[in-house]
């Protein structure tokens, strides 16, 4: 049993990582802040949590504190870890960031694109990028994690089987994702309401995305040479659920793409490639940390279409954030993530 | 390690049953009958059973088959329970019918609200009413259990403390239900489109529904005695839930509501009495068995309001039935039933 | 052609009023005011009114200026039409006010209910309460009108026949009331989310809510004589509509219920008694300044059930106003408010 | 006034054509047919149509009745109008086919995408593509339009502008498409209730939608050229709205984007090219015969993408039908489109 706390607890990622945990048997949570709400009892914000974590609330972050558990989850807006996070290493406790303070590698990119200056870049070096199915060996040793972004998940897995065996221009890719609303957190904002965002489908960010240069970094260590990716965002009248379509054109024959997908994501626990000719829906990843991709060609042509979808609350944060604790300490990779997705 | 069989289960509560077995420790499903579906495997119906069912398949109904498990349950429309049901006590296996086959005790009744004969008036003389919060006991020792409807089970557990206690007017009850959309099963209607049932809400039924006999035995039984219910159940748009408003009279001092509802359901696992003055939440029952309840007395005047919610497809129906089950095997109560909800 | 102003623009009955209005024959909407988006198009805002309102935009609120116009709406919090509707009166300005602030004759029970002293009780004595079906004589002479609330429009229209008849228990009712979102207004808070408020439903304000003093005023004087009423609203997952379904008790044999209602409704251009058995869908209505109305008598028990539908922006609110408007300037009552409703 | 029929009347576009139908000043419906409804009142169906068609009934469909109106609109499944059209035509009644049976000009193609002959090749020559924006001429003198279908519609006015100026590889087109569930009809399918569709979001027809060579045959026309696209379609949960984000790449200096769209559609009383840098929703054209378009460059890189919305039973559909007759008779082309979007 390790002991854990989570920093920022009261977003849906928080929330998302107490619901995970309670099924963890080897994990307590032992801390869990939040300024603005310190001293609430976390089941009194969450009642699907009575029962569960009855005498747990919500405290101020102590340093001190949080640097005498095992692991400390980072669930906060991007700069707060960075203040912190270094404190808590010097202490010996491991860092799973799941907001983006140590995604990108270049303290320069994450500035430009975060307008703000990068508060700790002499941790870059030592942070792992925690997407286990490309970074699994290096998880297992870091101290510090930086979880990867919804989109960046799901796009990542999608595109990894065709860019790892050189098929397609990674000069010409096109992601076109659809998000649920609780990508945009639980702040209270007026798009976000059901009134404005229910009954209707927009695009965002068509002309820049803070997970572009994520994803670019992804894809560019997996092609070892330059990406050229564009990525539209879309949001979707639904609470959960990344679906990403995936287009790229091919630069060699393809051989069987089935098969190819089917090789590569062989043994991974966390990624399920479906039947040949599958539409897979976000529904069926709901609650769960699986990613679920199915591969097109349609007409025969040289465009090949992939379809990506996951719980950008779980695979795409809080689910992964789990699964790279379990690497970090050595517990079975899915323990804890193993209930399946509520349907319908 | 039990094994067990469902009958008919490709509607919503045989996809439940086995999402909620998957986590039961101590059961196997060993068969799955649908007599439309037969050689399709689960996990091709279900997507989300991917990686959990991967080798079950639905295979013909065969009562000799079936005769050999520990226990059935019957996810099946009326009637059908009625013409196996006898044929597999017989054999020694345990029946637990989620269907309305065996929850009127009176086989007149029945057929007066189904339409038909009853098909096994024989066997309503041991077949138990499985709402465990009333009738533990006698569920531990039977043979045939009759889970309750989803409507009743939320109507009862609410109005449940005030008539044990003799507090209000039966003869003046009044349960206003808002059901989503699974209540009306997986049959393809035009009104069960999303087209159709979304962003609109209606009453239906109003003139008289199935449930209402049901929901009358059961408050008669606490009540030993007449009981009258104006029952007006309403479509809502949304998947899953329950919610229940209850009315009813005070025919005496109330003295301390909140105390004497925390008092009744102390150690109950599966209700859970929130604080006075809440107000709970279909979705924060989503997908588990709990029922959340909470009682009002609106400006101290005479009319209680009770506000009961449960999750149509797990307390009031599926997960019902696997709580029956564990209380028929010895199991604890609540084994398999303890995942918080997702939520948001 | 009539010129008109609207106070208090940016909220939901502001922008109806706009959608409304731009298919009204007779109005110009010549002035909208918002100190806080003071200088905004209200098309940039509202891109639905594109190709309607390409010049109109949102200006400082000036009592000037908007007392040269016909008539102004008040499209305001509680307390703002206190402060100026007496300054617009004087100007010879007719005052359609849409908040509670005149909805309650007794200046007392206002400060009650709304925490502070009524800002303006000389009017009250001149206030009308724009229900045309009820006041429609006095609401033609009128220059201050109180456009009533979405729940007690719903309750009060469904409860009217059988008041007026005496043929009910007037003190045994029970509103039990379901409201889409934007009943909640346009204000960003995290319970009005789409992440918070789809699938799900709740009650709220079950021990006391400000439309109850309301509709108990309606109701006694309809009555004329001591009402008591249970009102319970509930929060609906959708976006627009009301579902009120009205309970009361017999005190009297009530002969033929439909065409009571047929015949207490019959002319009435916004209120539609749907035929014996039904049961009315708020999305029939949505969009329209209809209320649909159906009456049961289940199991012909003593217990009288009106389900009474609307969209609580159109009759409950902005609908109702150009109704009132109708009226007040001689126009054909339904003009503007014909199109029938997006339908599915 | 002329008077219109409607052959199969029943499903979502029938319906449709009657709620448009309804606001237009110069038409009456006089006859609608439906073999499986005849005798029932279409404001028993549609009770949003009370109170504006309360005599109309749906009837058997008679060539003869048929062929003394002035026009009659098709909103049958793709064969009927084969059937029917010709006889119309001998009799003087112009027809609007809503159905894919004279879109593709090509009736082998035809056969392969359907499955079965073309029922009335001789008809092909004379066929207008009802796309006003491309054939406004000829479809005023035209005797039988073939209305385009949702998807055609969006993706058709999206690259307009871009191939007509050449700016644009034909060879690399990509249209990822998203729909409500109406575009699936009004059939009872388990794949569209709301228990099924709601919450998730999922493509279809990755490898190929009959909307793909109807689509190609188009942009060939505008692009007089061989033209490649792929074309993926999604799921939306949403009841109407298509959402079309098109990816073209540059071969020519691009010069204003913006003001290339704004010039082509100047005048179009339709579309509507929104502000730079817009992201239109689905929403604000909900009920409306009104297309909303964004175009973005996206890092100054050489991919363009194009934001196309319309309402797919309006400007998708129904709608369009409408504005076609409205070129057909003379009346101005936007007669009885022009009621703003309710919204929210």
């Amino acid at each position: 049993m390790i002991k854990v706390g989570i920093v920022g607890g009261t977003g849906y990622t928080g929330v998302e990582l107490l619901r995970l945990l309670a099924m963890h048997p080897h994990v307590e949570v032992a801390a869990i802040t939040s300024r603005s709400e310190a001293g609430m009892k976390v089941s009194d914000m969450y009642p699907n949590l009575r029962g569960h974590y009855d005498t747990l609330a919500f405290s101020e972050p102590d340093a001190k504190q949080l640097g005498c558990l095992d692991a400390v989850f980072f669930a906060t807006p991007h700069g707060v870890a960075h203040a912190l996070a270094g404190e808590l290493l010097d202490q010996g406790t491991r860092v799973i960031d799941l907001s983006a303070d140590f995604r990108l590698r270049d303290a320069d990119e994450w500035s430009h694109w975060y307008g703000q200056p990068h508060g700790a870049p002499a941790l870059l070096g030592e942070a792992v990028y925690g997407l286990p199915e490309m970074h699994r060996e290096q998880i297992k040793k870091a101290r510090l994690v930086a979880v990867p972004g919804c989109y960046p998940t799901a796009v990542q897995l999608g595109y990894l089987p065709l860019l790892e065996a050189g098929l397609v221009d990674a000069g010409r890719l096109i992601a076109d994702c659809k998000s649920g609303v609780t990508g945009a957190g639980r702040g209270a904002k007026v798009g976000s309401l059901l009134a404005e965002a229910s009954e209707s489908m927009k695009a965002y960010g068509a002309s820049g995305h803070r997970h572009l240069p994520e994803i670019r970094q992804g894809l560019t260590d997996i092609q070892a040479g330059a990406v050229s990716l564009t990525f539209v965002p879309h949001l979707t009248p639904m609470i959960r659920g990344i679906h990403a379509t995936l287009y790229s054109t091919l630069n060699a024959a393809p051989g069987d793409l089935q098969a190819l997908f089917e090789r590569r994501y062989a043994g991974e626990p966390c990624v399920d490639v479906m039947p040949a000719g599958s539409h897979p829906e976000t529904r069926s990843v709901k609650g769960t940390n699986t990613c679920r991709i199915a591969v097109h060609r349609p007409e025969n042509s040289d465009t090949i279409v992939v379809l990506s979808v996951i719980d950008n609350l779980v695979k795409g944060a809080s689910g992964q954030a789990v699964q790279n604790l379990n690497l970090m300490f050595g517990f079975d990779e899915a323990t804890g993530l193993n209930a399946p997705a509520v349907m319908p």
